[in-house]
């Protein structure tokens, strides 16, 4: 593991996320800087094992930081979970003559990078990209403060028409496991409730809820759902319970789906991507592995790969009372 | 209907889109430019009914040309399609000495506008509002070329994260009857395929060109969907019977939904709106009524309601054979 | 001019204006639906003089539709306009089997396509590109109707300040010889006054209706100024004048500049972008040559060069009235 | 100061920034939650002395959470400056019953709330709201993260033309004092050099670095210049030195100004604004005065007036480094 290192590669892989580029981008110029060589790798674990490989120098990666997506391609690999298939892998590496790992990706993609370094002792970094935020060991992951922005932005666009119309709408974002998007969409969007994962609000104080608020007068009302929620109820089945058992609001639904993962990054991303990405060829050459660079107080810091795998990141509770606060 | 006008009555009716508002702020200032009084009524038909009215001048007006949704409010009113329903806002329109109508809206809206005229012989013009563009008498309906940057910036959100992963999207956009919307998006986010109320693809066709698609070598495809698109199935069951008919692609579906009815309008909707407006103040104080105000050939010019309430808007074949083109 | 054409060279020329790529996009896919070869030529008249040119099948042009500037890039060239460069032009284009050309850019390059069409008889079809919309024979040149966005969201955002403070902006915009842009975002702004090259307003009347404008009540006022406005003062000489001249606004000036020609084109341009493209590439095969493809009455349609850069673009006076009846 | 506070007024002073009203909304709300009034003072301290006031429900605060500038408007007060000035203002806040403050604004509006307080012994808590995030206590004022994406967003527009034009632009955007805006959007935008004032890059070692970057291989180039940079030189006069000393660019020059200060405050600075203000008012309740409400390490917490004027906010030199590998 204390070898030398010469050539890096570098790879997006998971579900894609706005500022992924933005890091690739800033791994490939920390490389030139330092005089060492990059090597992209194409979709992914499954490109690793097929050997898809591109080698990339400062200028490979002009004009892709406000690109969202993954120039690298990204996706979840089958054959990479088996024995074999992380063999193939690492002949593919010791046949490029790469030396060292730079992973963009989920926790999902630092298992498997966990596992890979424990039976190679490949030397390997992570840089946390998901728009869930949903990663211990920094306060934000890439993509996540792009996309609060591009759900606000959908968001404010239905509240147009709610408003106009005196409606109440059930607006699902992402979220499985955590409701940080949820929480903080739901604030800056001026929702009326917000339904999240860590806390069941329960059906009857949903209703209780939209009744006050339309007692003090609110002409339209946005209740925000993480995909989730602890009622365990799609926006769907939210609706339907709605209609049956309040007559006062004409419902609506909306699933913003996809779009939330797509866009140019936040001038944030872009700027956490570039740090994030230089932290890790830096680590990589003082001989560190098996951390995830992570954002923590404002300073770019690491954090073990079994860490940042097993803890689980925290929403803020005052922000459930300052939403509480807001939508009196 | 050659009573001196002096005051104009101006709501907003049916389905909100953006531009209503700038429609609404050049009603009332072409009524303070002429000297004549302006009233507001809220919640359309429904709000005649209940005399919701309030008195607007020039500043009553400001800071609204960019906001989407209709400060006026909207409502669909059952009791307007009464003739006890109509006789009611006969009256509050007469208590208040209102001596004329604008009504912003579509074709239901003008609809009822016809009745109502042909009933009291009340002066009323229409302005036509709806995203859809599906109103015969105009190639432009309020707040269509807006809701046409909202589709094509969302699906190219979509489009990243489909190029990330190699897949294929299925997205629904706006469009009961026409496809419009469909059409012009599909060109302009780059699709694959267009499935339009218009024309009839069929299943295999749209298979057939799936698989032309992913053998020419495109790393991913998106298929826009209109509401009514004439094959008659859901983008979910698109989706089910691509996955049991081809393997090559991994399905993804998004609804767009509410959020392209609402935002801040284009600049050309602002600019027609404030068009539309001053020439419906001015044809009510010629003594014209029961026309609605429309673009055509970049002039601003009339279409008696009942044509435009009867004719059809048609697409622009053109555009198919173009997207035929692109999509090679 | 009527040999069969095989292989077409398509280059971007002049200022750059979003939507060009969309119309590169568009000229190579048509070639290639139609079984011909694309050739990009780099740096406009430069690159043809240099030979710098690339091969382009339909794969090439992804992911490029929504993208601002020009891949192939732009240049002015003086040597094209001497008759050495130009022979060394033709030469390297029948090095290179070029058998006819496709220029998208503004009227000094048609001139440009005109004259080397005049010497050489070499086939060429013009694609208007510039976000001033200053060519005659088409309502809409590429870049425009974005452009009009671009310019309307800043002037919003400078409203926010200006109504804050209750101050006086005078805004400049693009639009050295025609007042397209100023005139449009005038309105669709809310602009109190807009100054153009084609009338000249005077620096009284100017004072009038800021008085009167600071009199009716406003909060703040915003005045559109076009670079070439007839008025013949720059914003900073305005912002003087006005000093001097009233006590009661506090005067700020704001130069939009180089940004009003970037961003993703709109869904209008994209659509135009790929109708033109189109439609160049097939008059090309039909054996026309030496016209403009337009936009007229929204029909595609062409005009000869010559008349396309003699003839004047002309702004639409109906929208002086509507902006004196909207600033009221 | 111990007394029961039962009536807050609050207020914007200073420039104005995106997140503004998204404070006032919470400041009102936080009121009607702890059921005390709060009453809205028009033009910060102006009016104050002018006894400019409204009585603020929260309904009143509905549909701004995302509007730039501010609704209670701004101005800076020569007259609150004097003695008079404050007894006048002191006398209308007693009049209308007013106990406490809420001051949202810059380290003037604070120094201005601090000579208050000693003088009337009235309670008053801060928010910092000012684009330039200049003030000690805080890691983010409200409105910089807004004008980061402003900004970029700004640039990446410029940069479209600057790439296909191969040129080298000096962008101006604002940073009197401090770089915080440049070193974030020069990094985001990926410019080449990023001139603040903390630090004299000087002339030569910037003519090195465009030299360097033309060798490299680079089509354009972008410098990001703060208003108040170290070299002291206008954007205006670095072209001119550029254009003296280097034949290699055509340089050209854009002063971003006022456009940054407006539109839709971001998803961070809503949130931002909704904790503060509840911080704000519940510090009041809680007797504190004189502090400053800010952020730090993801909590919301206090500063003192005077530390927070006195303070200097430092850049993060880590940032410089960024940057330096990035433009490589």
């Amino acid at each position: 593991m204390t070898n030398a290192i010469n050539k890096i590669g570098v790879f997006t892989s998971g579900g894609d996320s706005p500022g992924m580029n933005a890091a690739v981008r800033s791994v490939v110029r920390a490389c030139a800087y330092h005089n060492i060589e990059c090597v992209g790798i194409y979709r992914g674990y499954e490109g690793m094992i097929d050997g898809d490989f591109i080698t990339m120098d400062a200028r490979s990666v002009k004009g892709i930081i406000n690109k969202g997506g993954t120039i690298l391609k990204s996706a979840r690999s089958k054959e990479f979970r088996t024995k074999e298939g992380r063999a193939k892998a690492h002949e593919q590496l010791v046949k490029a003559g790469i030396d060292a790992l730079v992973v963009i990706g989920g926790d999902g993609s630092f298992t498997g990078a966990m596992i890979f370094n424990q039976e190679y002792g490949f030397p390997v970094m992570g840089i946390p990209g998901t728009i869930d935020n949903d990663i211990f060991g920094t306060s934000h992951t890439l993509g996540y403060d792009t996309a609060l922005n591009t759900v606000v932005e959908a968001i404010d666009k239905i509240r147009d028409t709610a408003s106009s119309h005196n409606r109440l709408f059930f607006v699902e974002v992402m979220g499985r496991d955590v409701g940080h998007i949820a929480l903080n969409v739901g604030i800056g969007a001026g929702a009326e409730e917000i339904l999240i994962p860590e806390e069941d609000l329960g059906l009857d104080r949903l209703l209780d809820s939209l009744r006050r608020s339309k007692q003090s007068g609110k002409s339209s009302s946005i209740v925000v759902v993480a995909e989730g929620d602890k009622i365990g109820k799609s926006v769907f089945e939210l609706k339907d319970y709605v209609d049956e058992n309040m007559s006062e609001y004409e419902v609506r639904v909306s699933v913003l789906g996809h779009m939330q993962r797509g866009g140019a990054p936040s001038c944030f991303d872009r700027v956490l991507a570039s740090r994030m990405g230089v932290k890790a060829v830096e680590c990589l050459l003082e001989g560190k592995s098996n951390f995830m660079v992570g954002l923590n107080n404002d300073i770019i810091d690491i954090t073990p790969f079994d860490q940042a795998v097993k803890g689980k990141s925290k929403i803020n509770m005052e922000l459930l009372r300052v939403s509480d606060i807001m939508s009196i």
